[in-house]
Parts: structure tokens; sequence; C-alpha cells
């Protein structure tokens, strides 16, 4: 059994209150606490030595990627993050230098975004350093932007460039946090999730999300990165940059789709906002189900768990 | 360094911003998120194979303690937990039916509290199964029932019997939310907080939380286990049973202070409303700061750092 298919079987079964607008599997939780203005939002990740970032990690990095990470999936939801909580699970000899060093690039990113840090449990785990974020954030009432409102006709866009994030993109990525928001507000946006597992993982979690329809795509719009360039021009075994840029994991851009009609004003708007992040449009939401990449050979097909078979 | 002395020097660094009412260092944090009646209580938590339960350890009572642990802590705030989200870190050959046993007793003892699971990530930890766990809860506003509310002169109380918890009862213990609960409703309590290090190494920060008070605790007033009795007749190489009472961890029982005159009229309205559940005045809270021990023997110290000089 793979860890997709366990999840699955598992989601079904969590228990769920009045509390619960939106439950597990979005990027976060949506609950219902009594404002009368606002929702929240709730998430938690992990990052784990050797998974996410090695021994030689600088401990800022750290400590910066694992909220950075939990901020991203808040960015995805188009909310603002208010506090979070910290589990540190220590190796038998840790380091307090290391230690003092990951709260320092946690508390920074923390500070920029005005994220409170309300709590710091420590714990053994003897093998290795991992790092436990919860957040906690606020979305306007009802304009959480879920995974599951994309429509067949709908655009699909991507912000940033994508692949080759392992060259250091994955520690120093920037959470889409005011990009996420504006799009919130535009009322355009039907869906939208952060990039962690590639576009050509994630884009079919949004499509079934939604019920199930499928996606063309444009493989000229897709931004590829300059590490994934640069990759795949070292050697002849690595990835191509294209297949990088749909394949690789830990992008944390913004995925979303946007009702038909209003792409180019999106466009204008974005730039007029966000002169510096790049936005493209990709392709198109369609009632067929599946991934088809249209590319100078013809409209081909990306298989739907597309990233085992890339990988 | 200590993890101890770690934490302290970490948490005055810790970012916090205008949501927060109580930050890091109390049972729960405790914020204000727009609820005109409520506060928020967030916490988080973790559970390491090895450290807190065994590789032998039924999985229903793993994935019970790993909420249990973050409920009693929202007990021991006088609230009522709402919504957890869970991160399990798996090593690289998982056994599906043993994540699945856990999840079924984690579901369970949410199901029982009313509590939703609404997020559910997994990832890597190769060598050893870990589960952390947040929690959100709720509170009535200005309610929460903090650690730094002591005062010379209030009466010390503890729930149930302590030591002894390694015998079973740190698997399946019930976190005392209705107690709790109640307990905050007397208007009585002047500060709370859970037993998870033992109660020699827990009232010191109780007392410290308060402004440096000390204490003066009954030796023959100390409620302890059958488990740690049983545990001391075994062999003359294990703790007196008052020692494991004093100084075992995992107790989760609640641990509170009253106001002066009121210890008649709270243990009355304990034994009508809980006559289940054991409650003790164990001692007092003086001005002086450090805990004695009042025994056949008179009064002796009970180290502040009882934990170490013990263990």
């Amino acid at each position: 059994m793979t860890e997709f298919e366990l999840i699955a079987q598992l989601k079904p079964l969590l228990p769920t209150n009045d509390f619960v607008v939106m439950g597990a599997g979005d990027d976060c939780a949506v609950l219902e606490l009594g404002s009368p203005d606002t929702q929240t939002l709730f998430k938690t990740d992990a990052v784990v030595e050797g998974v996410h970032f090695t021994a030689d990690t600088e401990p800022e990095r750290i400590g910066r990627k694992a909220l950075a990470r939990c901020l991203s999936d808040i960015a995805a939801m188009g909310g603002t993050p208010t506090a979070a909580v910290v589990t540190l699970a220590l190796p038998s000899h840790f380091d307090a230098q290391r230690i003092a060093g990951i709260y320092r690039g946690l508390n920074r990113l923390a500070v920029q975004h005005q994220v409170a840090v309300v709590g710091g449990e420590t714990t053994k785990n003897p093998d290795r350093l991992l790092l436990s974020v919860a957040v906690l954030g606020t979305v306007p009432r009802g304009r959480a932007l879920l995974r599951s409102g994309a429509k067949p006709g709908d655009a699909i866009f991507v912000t940033g460039d994508l692949g080759g994030s392992l060259a250091g993109k994955h520690l120093d990525f920037e959470p889409r946090l005011a990009e996420g928001r504006w799009l919130g507000q535009t009322g355009f946006v039907t869906a939208m999730m952060d990039l962690s597992d590639g576009l050509a993982g994630d884009l079919p979690h949004l499509l079934a999300a939604s019920g199930g329809h499928g996606a063309e795509l444009l493989k000229s719009a897709v931004p590829i990165s300059r590490a994934a360039r640069d990759r795949a021009k070292e050697s002849d075994l690595a990835k191509p940059a294209i297949v990088a840029a749909l394949t690789d994991g830990e992008d944390f851009e913004l995925l979303f789709t946007v009702v038909p009609g209003k792409t180019v004003a999106l466009l204008d708007g974005w730039k007029a906002e966000f002169p510096g992040v790049k936005l493209k449009c990709i392709g198109k939401v369609t009632a067929k189900p599946g991934i088809l990449l249209r590319g100078e050979d013809g409209l081909r097909p990306l298989i739907a768990r597309g990233y085992e078979h890339f990988s």
C-alpha cells in the first residue's frame, strides 16, 4: 500500500463536528470558531533531517523552511497567518547553537509575516532532528479558496518558475501570502492549491477535488526555472528541463483556476500589484478527465499520476 | 546545556502579535481570534517510538495517547477541545495495519470528546514512528486558567493518584476535561496545570509562573497510586512509593490552587459532580520560595528541581 492509498483509506474515518467548514484534504482546514467576520485556517506540517534538509543545512534555513511550508498552505487558501506552535524533536546529543539558529530563522520569517510563535515543545527523536509546525490563519468569512471549485473552461495559472527547487529554492522560497490574499479578493479564482509534489502530481488533486475534470496544458507555457534548465544541461542523465518543471517537488508556487473571460483582467491586475512575480496561464480545465499536454508533436497524455511515471 | 535551559533561552525571543493573550509557557497558548464570547486555545505535542511508546505498544493506545496528551493540556486551561491536526512521521517500511490502528485509537478518543480531526499529514522519519498532534480549543472569554495566578495562602490540590504511570496509565489516562471545565466555572481556582513531569518537577513551574512563591506539602496527603505502591514492593531497588508519586512523569492529573476559605466548598461540590474521581488537598502556597514537605520527621526541603535529585 502506498502512502496515498493509506491516506485515502483513513480520511473518510476522521471525526468531524459543527466547527468544521472544510476538514482534511485541502491545503488547510477551515473552521468556524464564532468570529462574525472571519473563519479560521488550521494546518500542520513537518520537516525531517535527511528528508527535507541535511545535517549540513544552515540551521536558519531549516527553521525558515519549517514555517514557510505551513505559510504556503495558508497562502493557498487566500488567508493570513496569525500564530504558530512548534514541536522540536531533538536527537540525543543536540547542539544548542544549531537549535538557536533554527529558531532564529523561524522567528525571522514569523516576524516578516506578523505571525506569533506561541508554543515551543521539545521532545526526543534519538536518530535525527524533526521539526513539526502547526499554524493558524484567518480568512474573510466564506472566502477561503478551496481546491474544489474548478469548472471546465476555467483557465489554469501558476505563479513563479517550476522545477529544480532542490538546488536551493526549497529552503528559501517566499510563501505567496500577499499574492494568495490578492487572488482571493479578485473574486475570479475558482480553486487554488500550493505546489509541493510537482505540477503533474498536484494538478490531478485539484481536478479530482473539483469533481473529476481534466486539463489541457500548453507545454511551451509551463514556466521552467533556471535551476531546472541548468541541471538538465549538466548531464545527459538529468531530467529534461520540462520534465523537471512538471515533476520536481517543493516548488511552493500557487496553482489556481480562473473563471473564463477574466484571464486578461487578472493578468493586468497582477502586473500592477506584483510586477516582480511571474504569472503564467498554462492551460485550461476540460470536462473530459485526464491531463493532456500540447507540444510541437501535438496533444499527448500526461499521465494523471505523472509523478510516479516520471520518477 | 539542558533542554530546560535551552527553552528558557529561546522563549523570550519568540515573536508575538495582537492576537496573543498568553504565548509560550503555559499548558496552551490563549488567542483572541475575533469571537465575542470565547478565546481560542492552541497546543502541540508529539509522541515518539522508543520514548513515549514501544514497538510492542498496541497501535490504538499509541494514537489515543498522542491525542490525550494534548487534550490534557486543554483540560488544564479549563477549556473544551474543538479540532486536531495530526502529522504522522512514518518509518521507511510502515505497516498499514498499524497506522490504521493508531488512527482508530485517536479517532475514538476524538469522538468521545467531540473533537474534529481536520488534517492528517504524513512524512518520512526513517528510523521510528513519530506522531505530532496540534489541538485547538475554546474557553469562555477571560476564563482560561493560567499557571500564574497562585497566591500565598492558596490551597494546593491534585486530582487522581500519582506515580507509577508507566505500568499502563500513561497510555490509558482520561484527560480531565469535564473536571477542568467545572473547576474553571467555580471561580475558586487561581492557577492550574497538568502533571506531566511529576509533582516535584511541575509544581515549581506553577510557583515560578505565579511570581516565585513556595509551597508546603503534607507528605501523608499526597495520593499514591496502587501501581507506585506495587512497584515499590517488588524490589528494594525500586523508588519508595512516595518518591514515585512525587517524581514519576506522565500522571496527566490536574494540579491547581484554590483561594483560601473555599477548599471545603470546592471539595463538597467536587464530590457531588465527580464522585468517582479522587481530589486531594496536599498543601498550601507560601510566600517564601522553595518547597517543603511535612512528614513524620518534621519539615524537610523538597528540592525545587526535585526531579533531577530523585532520579
